[in-house]
């Protein structure tokens, strides 16, 4: 365990301050007192400079919340909020453009106020009143979308529907392994209450902390984990549905053959057609046993070649996380130039030397270099040291967010495409990305990791940094046209328009050409049915 | 090898007899030349005597095709066919009920005439023409349907779409390990297209042989293996689907988190929304090394206690097939009173000890009796063996056709269920089932299998066999008690109407409780949107 690209696979550069009271940040990703302080983020400006040969402008601070200044709201009702604090805290996600309004206190979208039911009366009454009242209603639960999920159609009247009222793990069945958990539970409230039971739910995206159950199904969010179920639906039993037209309970069933699988409908539907208010969710035994090693590859085509065989071999490891030369200098992990394959195996029923050893032969014919692996047994000492990834991951977005108080974009676009149609894509973006940001910022900065295998494809995840031209709401436009054209890039080059970041309002067009008229149609015909009076969340997905 | 038992799980008792010519029965499972001949049939009844107690009578013969009255038809077009043979051909599925009314030459609800499309220009103008002149069309893809989805609605004057001449494996991509075949492609000859490549599909439902691609997606098949991916959605990669409206493509990508899943609406919905041309589907090398063992289980509980633990383990056997004691008696591979709890695992990457010894650990853990499992690598010698449970299995529906021409009911009825549901299901269709045989038939012999597990449930498979009261029309209708009482007795004790027999016209109903009013009315939308007109399948499913 001594290896710290084994544990960890990134070193942290967040330090946390634990003086100061936790509370989320109105702006920027996640808590306030994590984000890095003034010397951290200097030095970070060194470490980018030194490494990414980019060159940070001098930090400036946020427009603080108390200076905000929103446009007025003529709606009153006890069970609505229409202060500015929670006005303003439910404006925005966290995108760039988001981060970028909300650092400039440019709230504008602010919804009218919000509402926080605590049972499905309560929501049932906020819909009828919506109905009633020709006001639109903005589905909002941990607000951590990063394609335009949570803001108001600036359209219509709309207030902001907060779930987070609607929490808890209601019932835990150890036989069956499964929990009944409200959709407003946040990732560590779920783990927390099944800790003690032994089980997991097993799912950790990214925005882990701060967004809900409900949030990642109505989303598709994906996990962590790179193989298998590697999406938050596949671990739905069942689940409930309160939409404008009545509560919709899925089937109670391991599986089934009956009809289209509804739940599949309501996964990714972005809650355009009803409010998840709870769901029956799979879980895992807590894993006793871990196997983890890192090897290094030369050449790039060896890797992935590598990472398809180990994909289409069913060995099917928790993690195999290949980080390109540019995302391993990033992260600090290697500086030879070589590219990074994490592996990791889980179980919590046997050890895991056999798949192991087989999945490092499999990446040693293909020019692999490894030192050998490190087996855990969580009973045993080193348990701790094995989840250092965890915080490591977690932490991520808060670089995005003191990246922008410094004047230099950080952002992420992601994909999933099958074995054949990679080097095309990837060829595609590293050449339109580089030509975009030369133009747009004068020079950028573009890193790879494979997050996802599956025996049919890969979900690459791509980073870029360029110095922002300008510090002012103009960047705007420029991440936009440098959006624009990472989606273009990934639409004509065989891509999705995202493995786990959902739709939103920012791949909403771009969506609808993936799916096609016909399919948007019928989409749109059952939103009518779900949602007759159309109130809930205009302009998202559909 | 020697163990039949191990290598078949199931003993033949239909006999081959090849020197007639190789043609579908008109009334009958499958290929004439495999019923029974009357010999074999008088053995039959022998062994059920002995062995169930139950008396079989006198062997009677179906009305002869040539002997069939249709209604007549005004429908002329060159393109359709409105020969008897063709009508007759395309009237029924293979349920018990349709089994029966061809057995006794009854094939009024016959569709007016055949239309079979050999590409999709001459599909659209089906549905112009339907749509023009008023007409229904129902699809028809292998026929094997048991829930009444292939036959035409009496309400309507109605052709039949055979969706044979679409057929063939269009595509093949050994890098992302991916076809794409026409969907009128049935089982045996996408293996024997793939083969040359070592690739294989693996799906294997007891239709395999009469059934088609097209047919499996819309009816969300579950295939032979007991674990991870059971039902032919999972290996959907993307899809085709002309519907009335246009054509729709699902996006050619190996996971995506855009939106709902589009093939997920198109899997189960069973022809009303469009006829699916073609599928891309996932591939995987063909399996070189197989492990197989029988474990006896004296007591039911222990051996679904140990199935759940299996199942939970994450060892993901291809093979964990467990037959209660009546039905290791009437397959004859026990006689003394045991469950036997079949197990497999496959690998074309590497041998199986491992799993396999894990596997038989937890058995023995739960008092099952094992004398080892048997290893084969498929490049060496006993390969052909291995394959003998595949015969055994794609032809115990004989059986059914068989029985009925000697007055005896053979039908069964599956579902899945969470593992804490269980055993109130089971007992629940014992005592229900015993009770309305009792009623029905004066007695009946009931049987059961579990055939896929999953981490939170399993699938129970029960047969029943019964003397028929009478053997004419009204036969019928004692069916039809039986089947609701099994309907509901699934309905009410948390069983799906189905886990991979669809849904059909028998389950519809059922299946309406199931999905709640809501979702119907939903996909009912939906439907209108992709079908306007409502000329795909009435009555199927909505």
């Amino acid at each position: 365990m001594s290896n710290p690209l084994i544990s960890s696979g990134y070193k942290p550069i967040v330090l946390v301050n634990m003086t100061q009271p936790k509370r989320r940040s109105h702006w920027a990703w996640g808590w306030e007192h994590k984000m890095p302080s003034i010397e951290e983020r200097h030095r970070l400006a060194e470490l980018l400079e030194g490494v990414l040969g980019i060159k940070a402008g001098e930090v400036e601070e946020a427009v603080p919340i108390q200076a905000v200044e929103l446009p007025g709201t003529e709606l009153k009702a006890t069970w609505l909020d229409t202060t500015n604090d929670a006005r303003i805290r439910h404006t925005y996600g966290r995108s760039w453009p988001d981060l970028m309004r909300g650092f400039l206190g440019d709230f504008g979208p602010a919804p009218l106020a919000v509402a926080t039911p605590s049972s499905t009366e309560e929501l049932e009454k906020v819909y009828d009143w919506a109905q009633d009242s020709g006001v639109k209603v903005q589905i909002y639960g941990g607000g951590t979308s990063v394609v335009g999920g949570v803001e108001c159609d600036p359209e219509y009247p709309t207030i902001s529907l907060d779930t987070s009222n609607l929490s808890g793990v209601l019932e835990i069945d150890k036989t069956s392994r499964g929990a009944l958990i409200a959709a407003g539970a946040f990732g560590p409230d779920i783990e927390d209450a099944l800790r003690p039971h032994g089980l997991t739910l097993r799912h950790f995206p990214q925005s882990f902390e701060f967004s809900t159950l409900g949030g990642w199904i109505a989303t598709r969010s994906g996990g962590h984990f790179a193989t298998q179920r590697t999406h938050i639906e596949d671990f739905v039993q069942w689940m409930e549905v309160v939409a404008p037209c009545g509560a919709v309970r899925t089937g109670e069933y391991p599986a089934s053959g009956a009809g289209p699988d509804m739940n599949r409908v309501f996964a990714g539907s972005e809650g355009t057609m009803g409010l998840i208010t709870k769901a029956w969710m799979r879980l895992q035994e807590r894993p006793r046993y871990k196997a983890q090693a890192s090897v290094k590859f030369a050449a790039w085509n060896d890797a992935i070649a590598a990472l398809r065989a180990i994909a289409q071999s069913g060995l099917n490891p928790a993690n195999a996380r290949l980080l390109d030369s540019r995302e391993a200098l990033m992260n600090q992990v290697s500086f030879d130039g070589s590219n990074i394959l994490v592996l990791g195996f889980e179980s919590a029923d046997r050890p895991l030397a056999a798949q192991m050893e087989r999945a490092l032969e499999i990446a040693r014919d293909h020019h692999g270099q490894c030192d050998g692996a490190v087996y855990i047994d969580t009973n045993g000492p080193g348990a701790k040291e094995s989840e250092r990834w965890k915080s490591a991951f977690l932490d991520g977005p808060y670089m995005q967010s003191a990246l922008l108080t410094m004047g230099v974009f950080a952002d992420t676009f992601e994909t999933a495409v099958t074995w054949s149609g990679f080097e095309r894509l990837h060829n595609a973006v590293i050449a339109n990305m580089k030509d975009v940001l030369k133009r747009t910022c004068g020079r950028g900065f573009l890193t790879c990791r494979i997050t996802h295998i599956y025996p049919d494809g890969l979900a690459p995840y791509y980073t870029w940094v360029a110095p922002m031209p300008t510090r002012d709401r103009s960047a705007i436009e420029v991440w936009k046209t440098i959006k624009d054209e990472a989606m273009k890039t990934l639409r004509t080059n065989g891509g999705t328009i995202t493995h786990h970041h959902a739709v939103g309002r920012i791949h909403r067009d771009a969506w609808h050409q993936e799916a096609g008229p016909h399919s948007i149609a019928a989409l749109d015909a059952m939103k009518s049915s779900f949602d007759p009076k159309h109130i809930l969340n205009p302009g998202v997905l559909l």
